[in-house]
């Protein structure tokens, strides 16, 4: 059976996010500290900081905690900002621009993610 | 296909926790919106308030993004306080108390939870 954990998400550690520029990751819960179904991340985006588009068979599940920024999905870009919440359907091509500096909650189902992706 | 969606959360309503002292519930999404696996609510607990222990198959992934209190999950009890992130397995029994007003994200599978509770 898994464990209950607290974190302070403040003293994660961050990662450089692979193909981005000036955007970087915290695993707050993942399946390694047993969490069943879906992760928790979050992430950074510097202001100027893109993440540019991919996609992939998993969703999103956002909600934007600091800063404002552009979500492309699919033809759509939308203005976002601290408050809004946004979900990414599978498959669905997405990209992100930080117009400020971005700080948000992702989560992905656990399932269909390849583990090196973790 | 599920639509990407995006949402200012501050315009959603509140909804009252039945069996709760001043806890109220946001959904953000929910399979209403096409969320294949998980959804994300915005849990409100007043100062003061409390969600009595309960327990359910499902986890929870909790961000908190304001206000401060306690939480106990089997026979620890927590602190907690905004940027701490709490991991809550299946089937363990939990409380919440607000010391003041306490905001947080919950994110729950959908699987195993019945469609009434939503």
């Amino acid at each position: 059976m898994s464990s209950a954990s607290v974190k302070d998400v403040s003293s994660l550690e961050f990662s450089g996010v692979v193909g981005s520029r000036g955007a970087f990751i915290k695993w707050i819960f993942s399946p390694k500290d047993g969490a069943p179904t879906f992760a928790m991340r979050l992430i950074k985006i510097e202001a100027g900081g893109t993440l540019p588009e991919h996609f992939h068979p998993w969703e999103h599940e956002i909600f934007i905690l600091r800063g404002s920024g552009r979500v492309r999905i699919g033809e759509n870009t939308y203005d976002v900002s601290e408050g809004n919440a946004v979900f990414i359907p599978p498959n669905l091509p997405h990209e992100y621009q930080a117009l400020t500096e971005m700080l948000f909650i992702c989560v992905i189902p656990n399932a269909g993610v390849p583990p090196e992706y973790r």
